[in-house]
């Protein structure tokens, strides 16, 4: 089959074999795929990774269960043991054993083929687009942060960033009625909040405020917990979705001397991620600014690097 | 008065005019006081601090309410406005207006008098002495991670840094029944914890565990986060204790990819502190390494800087 490879910090686009599913997996045949911010920085050493790449997609069952050939599927990225104690605990996105569907020690979807659990697996509703199932696995991301905090109308809160996932977040920030800001440096995508009546500001244009009672850091970029520590307020909250491939120089002090909360958080539910675009409550549609075969790979993970893109989305099969 | 006196970066030992309480407003003749890791950043130009520093103390009420004139008093060391939305809200600790007691905006403990207000003050019980109460401040600082986190004997507990703080937090919660390890770099200071039987371990003989429920950060160096993010297990806590005067690099993916939770943690329940060293609950007598009168400050600062040294006291009455 056609797969992209990083392989030392290059993109390959070339011809691998044929993954072959193993008890409790399945076949799935990709349809889209979608580059994420980690994509970007798997590409620049972000855990070591080396191999097909590729976590957003959309496709159908090759070969499974009867029940589910044909199927269209997406598929929850972490891939786990089920007898480890953080999977006895209810915690399994944090097994020990885990491996991470194009993350870590498992191939990703950027290919004409990938094999992933069958518990990982989830049928798309009817009314739910392919290009719009792309987008399961980073709304579903977003969706964590309600898991997390619990959100109320009276509450002050920002979303900083509004990239891929900022913008995804803020939309389901708006939803719980809270006091709702999104702060980024793209005149273009706060453009698309501003169409959708949420509130926006140019970082640029930031007071030191400190009246948030929650703050998301969705910028990819370590600047984000800097922006996020002068917006919080004290014994606020700071929900941190940013992972970044090197070391930055942050002063926590502002943490500490106004106690404020530092959550991480990662992946998310797919049940609600999914509903959530059946009943079209968020806009994905919109967020995407190009499409391209896998053989341009190499020029998809350019056009995501750069500000004025969004979602960019493979379409492996045309 | 004789005052100690933080400027450009040097201590000076010097006359000072008394100060003169205002309403409200105690005047307290210092009998002794305690330094701090804190101390030892102010004079490294954290909080851009310039003036008479120290926040731990004990003296007697010189001026004030006749109920209280001759009482040996502590002082709590925020001095708040009572009226912005963060006192209205309960949150007077964070006050936007406040000054802090030889930190921020008022003047310090190292010298013969100070004022507070009267509201700051707690009387000390007649059982604590004077060199015991001095670590009133810092002690409530350490209960400040119990009413943060509720701590459960089945919880794997790590104290990181051994040192003024990190002796004080390890006793406190050494007493909630929790799997407690206390780590440092010091072979003296640990011994000091063993000899309570309580588990301690070198840092540098740490392996990546990864399974501690909580740990707390009392190092008061960068390099303590980095531990601690070793140390904690997914969706696991770290009180972080630490302020630094200058940025530190830090990568925060661990905290990111294993949803911990990291909280700031500063000042605590003076209650709490005087009822534990009027049942001597905590051993701080045996943290004090040196006496010096207050002519000494400067090397009282050096000594206070070098790791086997603990507690120095600066006797301000002799």
């Amino acid at each position: 089959m056609r797969a992209v490879v990083i392989e030392h910090g290059r993109i390959l686009v070339r011809d691998e074999p044929d993954p072959v599913p193993e008890k409790g997996e399945l076949l799935v045949r990709v349809q889209t795929a979608g580059l994420c911010g980690t994509d970007l920085q798997l590409l620049h050493g972000y855990a070591e990774f080396s191999g097909i790449p590729g976590h957003e997609f959309v496709g159908t069952v090759a070969k499974g269960p009867a029940e589910l050939v044909g199927k269209r599927v997406v598929a929850e990225i972490n891939c786990v043991c089920g007898r480890c104690e953080m999977c006895a605990g209810g915690l399994s996105n944090h097994c020990i054993r885990r491996t991470v569907v194009g993350i870590s020690g498992r191939a990703g979807a950027f290919a004409e083929y990938l094999v992933v659990p069958i518990r990982n697996c989830h049928t798309i509703p009817e009314t739910v687009s392919d290009e719009d199932a792309v987008f399961t696995e980073p709304l579903a991301a977003a969706y964590q942060v309600t898991r997390q905090i619990k959100l109320e109308p009276r509450m002050n809160v920002a979303v900083v960033g509004t990239g891929r996932l900022g913008l995804l977040v803020a939309q389901v920030m708006a939803r719980s009625g809270c006091a709702l800001v999104a702060i980024g440096r793209n005149p273009k995508t706060l453009g698309l909040l501003d169409r959708k009546r949420i509130r926006t500001a140019l970082v640029s244009e930031l007071r030191q405020v400190g009246d948030c009672d929650v703050v998301v850091d969705c910028t990819g970029s370590p600047d984000g917990l800097k922006t996020a520590l002068r917006l919080v307020r004290p014994r606020g909250t700071i929900v941190m979705k940013t992972t970044c491939a090197a070391d930055a120089p942050v002063d926590l002090t502002p943490l500490v001397v106004n106690e404020v909360t530092l959550l991480g958080s990662r992946c998310g539910p797919f049940d609600e991620a999914l509903g959530a675009l059946a009943r079209r409550d968020i806009d994905v549609g919109s967020l995407v600014t190009r499409r391209l075969p896998l053989s341009a790979a190499a020029e998809a993970f350019e056009l995501a690097a750069q500000p004025d893109h969004i979602k960019i989305l493979l379409k492996v099969r045309q």
